[in-house]
């Protein structure tokens, strides 16, 4: 057999580590000459196949591959465009198989979250049908963690670290000067419709930090909430928040839409952060500070779990080493094998058991008052944010991140409209 | 002579770093047990002085104290409470004084900024006068880098380098999904003043990345700044925004009180990123996504400069060695004595000019336009961010900061009111 091309694509949002996936990924198949020729990269993700802007990894050092490995955010350009069912547009699914036909490309390696599993499972399927079959292995990522089957998803133990540590390091701040001063802080954090990286927060409570935490799981109770803050202060003289911006009110509302509007009338947006402060300062007086860690928190590279960046990198090597073997339609996971001291192994899921499937937080990981985490929650944590994975640095003080050249491959195929 | 005791308090917004300097001020304490018999440390602050609620540091380890080098946040307990002048309140420095002179304290180290230079300046004449001398010197801190004859302030380095790494990292994020997605990325960061830290924000320009920075030191100028913000974009595909809580308009209205209101009417506290975001939007149309530092700037041990804890220890030893040998009514400073590569010593200033001059950004640091920096800026910005003095961390993956005993010393005098 002669060896074929892999095509690579980042999707969705942007981690810490999702380039890491990518250096396993091309670093693996640079060892695999004989089965793999040379690994394309699609150009802002999938849209990058649609559109045949295909980029040659080949003319990447073997340097700046290995740089992807603590360089944070989708080093080939990411989007966030799901590909519809088969049924309502076989033309993006067609059109995919004829640019990997026009480019001999015989794997395709498609790194993202559901929705990427999704489309994978579909190119597997299809390409069968089509007469050029093409391996399709989904690379687990995304800092939401709601993948089914593996143990956790890339990207959500950074995320997880850097929260713990910040919201940690900024309730100290306000624990120094809570006699005279600020009593309230309140972190916004990302999860719209799981509280993952919320409950990554609620971690500091194992360190003497008085913690409320606010879930999208849990419906807002304004009241409930009120009297909590009120008696952590009075007993501790502070308290943290950490909020997710999926925090809602029992209609569904998410607090972040509380309908603020400015001077000229215009619709505000606003983040739930200022929103709880601002209610808390309302009914209980205590002045507050807030945070909105948004974009800070997912590509916070300098602060990267250890155990994730390996992970990534490990998925990555893992799609490839599948994939050589003939494996199709799959997705290399986590499989935990010890919780203390951490052990871990790669397994693999079928992606027909993937593919729309949601991983919700377990109820049982949120304490009866909705406010907190439980023990069997810390305990599935602490161990993704184990250990630190720092980038190197430049001597101007800045890290050292790589941005690739993205080469284009010529092209051999018309126009496609999206 | 016997030996007295030492009186050490911190002062204002605590710091990554201010710890460092406690540790350095303790740890050359004990090490000159001749002339310090103990040092004594204010709770709350100069607050814990006036109230007599003094700390006893020899009740906590060397190991204890040695892990403040690397703890954020005041170990001790900060304050901003500033003693009115001399002729105001003469009651506040009389109680200071009577409080030293009960506890036999000989040795004043203030840490803080300009007002606690002052209040540092103050006690060094009064105690004088009032037959009980007391050597008072100044540590720096400040994040906002505005003391006057140092190189620069102990904090800033830290939150200078936080800001710039995360300034970028968010940016790669952005610049990866911009294609199809967000091309607006606003950060806001601390400096109700001066323009310090949105200055370390606009080094990403050196890394390729497009950025536009609001200082408070220039009127915002809506109109320019939306045509700047558009050519970046039409130039680059996207754009970060750095923008400084004291930015404002001519009117001298910062642009964080747009006001805006909540669904009920209130007046609503919100940042400046959430404007220029909102504001951007409305003009040009373009996703966007803001956030807002806050105290996880200036609490980020997790990313200190080397360059500034290395500072702010050695002021915190200096201070306690200028004691020593006699010194009074000083502050150690920072002299740079070379910028590539950065070299810097030890020097010394007379507190009668450290107190109440305000060092600003100058002039010449701000590019023309008005948007950006100059070269003059980043060669001074860069040494302060050089090398990276991480914290340890536990095995559970959080770090392992310090949480001192704070034993108190038996009360010698009546009540006083603050």
């Amino acid at each position: 057999m002669t060896a074929k091309n892999a095509f690579y694509a980042q999707s969705g949002g942007v981690t810490a580590v999702i380039n890491a996936s990518a250096c396993g990924v091309i670093e693996t198949a640079r060892a695999h000459p004989d089965k793999i020729a040379n690994v394309y990269a699609g150009r802002n993700g999938i849209i990058g196949a649609l559109t045949e802007e295909l980029i040659d990894t080949s003319q990447e050092s073997a340097d700046d591959i290995a740089a992807l490995k603590h360089t944070p955010s989708g080093g080939f350009g990411s989007c966030r465009f799901k590909l519809k069912s088969l049924e309502d547009n076989k033309r993006e699914y067609e059109r995919l198989i004829e640019v990997f036909k026009a480019h001999n490309i015989g794997y395709f390696f498609y790194n993202g979250g559901g929705d990427s599993a999704d489309t994978c499972y579909k190119v597997s399927q299809l390409s069968e049908k089509m007469g050029f079959p093409v391996q399709a292995i989904h690379v687990p990522k995304t800092v939401d963690n709601d993948l089914p089957i593996t143990d956790n998803c890339p990207g959500f133990g950074s995320v997880a670290k850097y929260i713990a540590v910040s919201t940690l390091e900024a309730s100290f701040d306000v624990r120094s000067m809570a006699a005279t001063s600020t009593k309230i802080f309140v972190i916004e954090v990302m999860g719209r419709h799981a509280g993952w990286i919320a409950a990554a927060g609620a971690l500091v409570e194992d360190e003497g930090i008085p913690v409320v935490t606010l879930f999208p799981e849990v419906e807002f109770d304004q009241e409930k909430f009120l009297a909590a803050v009120d008696a952590k202060v009075k007993a501790n003289g502070y308290c943290t928040i950490v909020v997710s911006e999926g925090c809602h009110w029992p209609d569904g509302k998410f607090l972040a839409e509380q309908g603020t509007r400015d001077s000229f009338g215009h619709a505000q947006l606003g983040g739930a952060a200022p929103v709880v402060a601002n209610m808390i300062k309302d009914a209980l007086g205590y002045k507050f500070h807030w945070a909105v860690a948004d974009y800070l928190q997912r590509a916070a590279r300098h602060l990267a779990s250890n155990s994730d960046v390996e992970q990534a990198y490990a998925l990555g090597k893992a799609a490839v080493e599948k994939a050589v073997e003939g494996k199709n339609s799959i997705m290399p996971t986590v499989v935990r094998t010890s919780n203390s001291p951490y052990a871990w192994e790669i397994g693999e899921a079928p992606l027909s058991e993937v593919a729309n499937v949601e991983k919700m937080m377990p109820m049982d990981f949120i304490s009866d008052d909705g406010f907190g985490i439980t023990q069997k929650c810390k305990d599935y944590l602490y161990p993704l944010i184990q250990g630190e994975a720092y980038p190197p640095y430049k001597d101007n003080g800045m890290p050292d991140y790589v941005t690739l050249k993205l080469a284009a491959v010529e092209r051999k195929l018309g126009d496609f409209e999206l």
